[in-house]
């Protein structure tokens, strides 16, 4: 009997038809599928993924051992963490050994800034790992705001909001396209810096981008200061988009 | 007799199972499919897209003006591309009067460095454009490469290889996970930037990511200074990942 393959599957922002053409087939023949979730929460990327799986498949959700927020420093939540990634691991293997294919469902893309990250660290080293890529959230919630990302010559960045305030408000002194994510109890540092390098005004705010629970305005007119963990800050480059007339394909308007 | 809607639809990096379910969809109702095209070459949006389309859509396609690269400052250049804009959307409005949906065709996704920005500019002046996200190319390259993008607090960036040398070589002295796009003639350059800033050794190479036409290889194993423009380079985050091993989630190897 061979072995079964992980499957690291991206299944985009949140609205299940963002989901792509192969990550719906595959999830339509993977006999495991395992997500990441908190106790007593509806997994999102479960939510995407839910109408594409096959009635039968064997549905492996992995508990985050924690639901009150720890630091990220704190040696207990890395302690815990560590333990939880083995677990979870183990538990794939075990179906792997019997040798079922087992669909990892990820938020977004499963490269780009996931727990699936830490499952494929430890799977690969074993096991034959295939990553189906998926949308970003980025691109869901500048999609939904019809907002420009970035163009021509410039530069692209995604900033956490955990960043040191000092790196944030460097950072966002050029005249870079930005993201920011990670916002949660960071959003009023991370509005304050906006402020203070005068990007604010231009700024788009999106909470659950993509999903029925969307949330999508001007960062100006979002007065209170409580953010969630999905959700994220859209900052156009500067300047016009490309930055200078004169480079400008189309007519100014 | 309404007017009809733009959607500038990301159909992703290539494969054209990389798809969304929600393009497909899309495509496969649209009256009017319009891409962008060099004289004399296969589209590669179109290839992605063809399987979805109905069978009795009009096909528009957007033929760029020049075949010879001019450089994008200079004047003929930026004339002869203003003039194209300016046609294609023309093209695109009189299908629009008559009522037609026009669905424009995007690699990767359609806010994130391409031509379909510079149509959005001009249409949704007067009329409604509906953006379908699409899977970047980095995604999809990194996907193939099984290469973790970025994680947990990390800045990722993406740099065109047209941006000056000196300022290649400041960012990619930053720790910052990075994905270098628009290599072409610019490949040799890039190359003695990552050389310098020892970060080559790491860099993987990947040439028309997620096609039948993919070339795969780590960067020091590319010998010659060829490339094309549908290449990028993916440069992994510095350090671990994370970067300290205190903060690992999971048991170092």
């Amino acid at each position: 009997m061979n072995v079964g393959t992980v499957f690291g599957v991206g299944v985009g922002p949140g609205d299940p038809e963002l989901v792509t053409v192969k990550a719906a087939q595959l999830l339509g023949r993977a006999p495991v599928v395992a997500y990441f979730s908190k106790r007593g929460n509806v997994s999102n990327a479960f939510s995407a993924a839910q109408r594409y799986l096959q009635p039968g498949a064997e549905q492996l959700p992995l508990i985050y051992p924690y639901t009150v927020e720890l630091s990220a420093r704190d040696p207990r939540y890395i302690s815990a963490l560590r333990g939880f990634y083995l677990q979870a691991s183990a538990s794939i293997m075990e179906r792997l050994a019997r040798g079922l294919d087992v669909a990892v469902l990820c938020e977004g893309d499963p490269l780009f800034y996931g727990s699936y990250l830490h499952l494929h660290a430890i799977l690969q080293r074993e096991h034959r790992c295939v990553v189906i890529p998926g949308i970003t959230s980025f691109a869901g919630c500048a999609a939904r705001a019809g907002l420009p990302l970035v163009s021509t010559d410039r530069v692209f960045s995604v900033l956490p909001g955990t960043l040191p305030e000092a790196e944030l408000e460097q950072r966002l002194r050029a005249p870079d396209a930005v993201v920011i994510i990670k916002l949660g109890r960071n959003f009023a540092k991370v509005r304050g810096v906006l402020e203070r390098v005068g990007r604010a005004a231009d700024a788009t705010y999106v909470e659950h981008g993509t999903t029925q629970r969307e949330r999508l305005l001007p960062l100006r007119e979002k007065t209170d200061a409580q953010s969630v963990y999905f959700s994220l800050i859209l900052v156009p480059q500067l300047g016009a988009l490309p930055a200078r007339a004169e480079e400008a394909p189309w007519p100014q308007s």
